[in-house]
């Protein structure tokens, strides 16, 4: 018989269990339920309307300035309204733009590099692991999962499900318009190498009904009328204030998301048969976010 | 403009970097084309038929013999037909099933912890990573990730994205017919922990797009008529042999696979400015599947 829950009374073990272990996964655990939110900057969120749903993506102007301030001005002037998700590898990136990166003539300026910056101790840092198997040691910064390099004095966003970085060639000053969205399990081999400037903060359950690409053709969907397509891009300080909805994620800046980080990492749920190893992977850190009218 | 690939002449840089960073993400990218391929076992593969496409999974019965058993025989029952995916949430699970483990009543027979292995010097095994975060050692048999422990002569199959998985409550023998499949960055402080005993081979995109479930209720789809739901479910076996499709995976176990290894763990292309540690995520070495007529 398929599930009800409304008769389910006798046993919620499994799912409890399940609930518990991804904590943060879902913003409705008890776990999540018990943190802070902090509301976003208007300035820096963009809704991306698709026929798929609504995207909504959290820049970073701290990590990657210059990009940040491109992709807004690309989106005010509604360049980004009707293109679609060109390229798509399951497991891996939803690909979007304008197809400069193919060839295509562009007027558009290309970027320097931003691929990671100097440490500063004003950060609201939150420690995650050390050592990580790709980083001396990574946390979180405000909702972004960073890793760090203390022999060097830098910092840099970390490539986990859900960053939005700008694609280029070979050259890295090449970024300019077309960007991705990772969507399987994190490419952390591409960190310290992309401008990562964003992360999805509501509605990944859409990018990943994003239409994927043929894998004979890498991706590549040649037929425009099967990709999915960007509708609308908009900041949402350019909705009228009363319009507005209001964007939460979760405060990583306190003692209790430190909790959250500490109970991860030391399990102790009579579930787990055999106890998991004392690490914690920076991307399975989910920050939640959240909409209000 | 949107992208139009026959107009698009001049530079595919960014694809062709990508392509290449992921190498066997696609089954059509240059390198995966290299590889020799695997039939799978009829007997061992199984057809998910739903509304959003098809899902294959293929079996093993070497890690986990009394799970497999009892799932084929579900499966020759047609058990899971008709049956939704209940509990999905977005970049963790989607859990699909009877919801006995909800509480309904069920007569199937529980099963016993299957969540590792003895080691045996004629496995088929690929070393990948020495040390990995969450193991001594990680590596691939027969196109299974896995982590072993040479220390206690043990192996596992690890939770990376792909892989099906029983659901139990925190007995660790209380798997019976409720089943996961991971949508989301590898949980792999669940290895050691499940039975798990199989792994996607083909339909990762359709197995993306199942309904997600609200997360204040921790992913349960109240109103079933909205879930995903298991049209069929059969053993390729079960098909008449004319009408079969046949079902291959990249072979993992031969100089061409380790050549792909080894050229992940040290990324040469021109692409990488900076040149990223010599590590290899086992769940970011994804083994293609394909099917034919």
């Amino acid at each position: 018989m398929p599930p009800n829950v409304h008769t389910a009374s006798v046993s919620r073990h499994v799912f409890w269990s399940l609930a518990l272990i991804c904590v943060l996964v879902s913003s409705g655990s008890p776990a999540a339920e018990q943190q802070s939110w902090r509301e976003l900057n208007p300035e820096n969120t963009v809704f991306v309307e698709m026929p798929e749903g609504l995207v909504i993506i959290e820049l970073n102007p701290a990590f990657a300035p210059e990009t940040v301030k491109q992709f807004k001005q690309l989106t005010e002037d509604h360049f980004y309204d009707g293109l679609s998700f060109y390229r798509v590898i399951d497991g891996f990136v939803a690909q979007g733009g304008d197809g400069s990166d193919l060839g295509e003539l562009s007027n558009i300026s290309l970027l320097d590099a931003e691929f990671e910056i100097d440490w500063k101790e004003e950060f609201n840092y939150m420690h995650v692991q050390s050592p990580d198997m790709f980083a001396p040691e990574t946390g979180i910064i405000d909702g972004f999962s960073v890793a760090r390099d203390p022999s060097r004095d830098k910092v840099w966003l970390t490539h986990c499900p859900g960053i939005v970085a700008m694609a280029r060639n070979d050259d890295p000053d090449s970024s300019r318009t077309d960007f991705y969205i990772v969507i399987g399990q994190a490419p952390r081999y591409l960190d310290r190498n992309m401008n990562i400037f964003g992360r999805v903060v509501y509605g990944m359950d859409v990018v990943q009904r994003i239409k994927r690409g043929p894998i004979l053709s890498n991706g590549i969907i040649q037929d425009e009328t099967e990709s999915s397509r960007i509708a609308k891009m908009l900041l949402l300080s350019e909705f009228p204030e009363e319009d507005r909805l209001k964007v939460y994620v979760v405060d990583t800046n306190n003692e209790g998301f430190k909790k959250l980080l500490k109970d991860r990492l030391n399990r102790k749920q009579k579930f787990f048969h055999n106890k998991p190893p004392k690490v914690l992977d920076v991307c399975q850190v989910p920050v939640a976010g959240r909409i209000t009218k």
